[in-house]
């Protein structure tokens, strides 16, 4: 199955169901939000899943996704992982962090009051404070009771989305360095327009990973297609981890962090501040500047025969005014 | 104005008018949440105002704390700062932490789907994390629009509210050093049953402070009664620096981190971490533990004359079940 969410004037705006070609979507019957569905998923998923397998067989109105909102336009938890080590230890080494340990997962708690659509405009404070987007992959699960383990975390994870965390890597260091995490650093994120059921991956889903390649562009240069089943956890461990001592809310969404592999010389990186990294090991220096204001990125994953899957993030910082 | 949100079997509540006293209360009229208050604060305020006058003068039903949820039962954003340097100044000393730089607030994200009710029992997984409580002084914003100056956020600040930020300290240690922030080591906050307009400090608000104590009980016994006013950062420049590259929804919830004055030696402490700082440094061993599942604290700020303000968190912690 296959969701978006339409404006239509109030803050979460109007969930519709989309055909598995993303070409057409219909308004979705017995429920009216994202989150409305998400809190009851068991009772309400059936008859959206009939409608979905309805609308592939024809039907509906043309689905365009640069009037979509985010899946899930605001969502009552933001909670961040960082499971590819390959990334994590690419910058330790290069801003010389300490190690952190391997047993246990990195998460941060994120602004969750908004989540920006797929192709809108990013409006932000300055290009000094180092503008850098993050591709990732990310879970929608109900509610998680408090000390779930991860077999029971995993039947909670509803939906899958694509999420670009933007992210200013001038102000990231001097935020962790308070161990308070971040606030400045890391303004709201981009979704790309569709939300998937885990079964619209196949075997592409497995391990509570995604397995399939993120493909990035900037400024119309491939920059990456890094593939997603590296996490060093799954998102069923993340989600674990995330309920030790609190009840994940419905609607909780937990990102993957960037998504990277060992072998991002080769493939690529799904961040500017990786590139750099890697710029600085080899050459010392690092050439790739972070995001001018008029800067765009593209973000893009499909099943390996072509399958569209979340739609596309394509979009441009822009100054805040 | 005085506010408080008693249960309707709904997750946000009904909004009631409390009086000053806070003897009695009544259903608000015109608006039936905190959150639909707080994001048409201008528009409907008023009418609220000319409400609680009428019941200041008699009428409406009793107000029973022990039945009111949180104000606000849950919230689109939860920032918490650490705004007392004689706080952090000792937690650096005795956890051998690096320095935060002076000119910069400190202000960690945290869970904001769940505000627990003041006088409910606090379930948390184990007496080995080390259960703490912090008590705090907040306020609750209407919109605060990307980049406002201290100023502009000051005129944003609608209510205060007194907040007990439970805190699970072995494992905070773990995860801070991470620079990612917290996640296992913050469950939800609990909140004192009645948020107020500034207006009801008279002078204690002054400076984005309030200028009165905070009187914490642990176990029956007087803990602190620290003075909110030592803030090294108002919450007007908590606020800004919190809005410094996002607009702040309305319903955000900021916190000024445990209160703590120079003088916690004779004015005592409102977490038991400072505490056992404290004797660390002038025994060389720290003695009080904390919390035990039955444990209780208490926490309650009045104005200087006894006019009950937010009124009392009392509460126990026990095994999440």
């Amino acid at each position: 199955m296959k969701l978006a969410t339409l404006p239509n004037q109030t803050p979460d705006g109007r969930l519709h169901v989309v055909s598995r070609d993303l070409t057409r979507c219909t308004p979705a019957e017995g429920v009216t939000t994202m989150q409305a569905l998400i809190e009851d998923w068991e009772a309400l998923a059936p008859a959206l899943a009939a409608q979905y397998e309805t609308l592939n067989a024809g039907g509906g109105t043309a689905f365009v996704p640069a009037e979509a909102l985010a899946p899930l336009p605001r969502a009552w938890q933001w909670l961040d992982g960082s499971a590819y080590d390959s990334h994590g230890d690419l910058m330790q080494t290069v801003f010389k962090l300490e190690p952190n340990p391997k047993g246990r997962p990195l998460m941060y708690q994120g602004m969750s009051h908004q989540f920006l659509p797929a192709t809108a405009d990013v409006p932000l404070p300055s290009e000094q404070d180092g503008i850098d987007f993050e591709g990732e992959f990310g879970v929608i699960c109900d509610e998680v009771p408090m000390g779930a383990d991860a077999a029971t975390a995993l039947g909670h994870v509803r939906l899958l989305v694509q999420i670009n965390d933007w992210s200013l890597r001038r102000l990231a260091p001097i935020e962790m360095k308070t161990g308070f995490g971040w606030i400045q650093a890391k303004p709201a994120c981009s979704v790309a327009p569709v939300a998937v059921t885990p079964d619209e991956l196949g075997s592409a889903w497995r391990d509570g990973r995604v397995d399939l390649p993120l493909v990035v562009d900037f400024n119309g240069t491939r920059f990456g297609a890094a593939e997603g089943y590296h996490m060093s956890f799954g998102f069923d461990e993340l989600l674990a981890h995330a309920a030790q001592s609190r009840s994940l809310v419905a609607g909780t969404i937990l990102g993957s962090g960037t998504v990277s592999n060992e072998n991002f010389r080769e493939i690529g990186s799904s961040c500017i501040a990786e590139r750099r990294g890697i710029e600085l090991l080899d050459t010392g220096a690092p050439k790739t500047d972070y995001m001018k204001f008029g800067d765009g990125v593209r973000m893009q994953c499909c099943l390996r025969d072509g399958t569209p899957l979340f739609g596309v993030i394509d979009q441009k910082v822009v100054p805040n005014t």
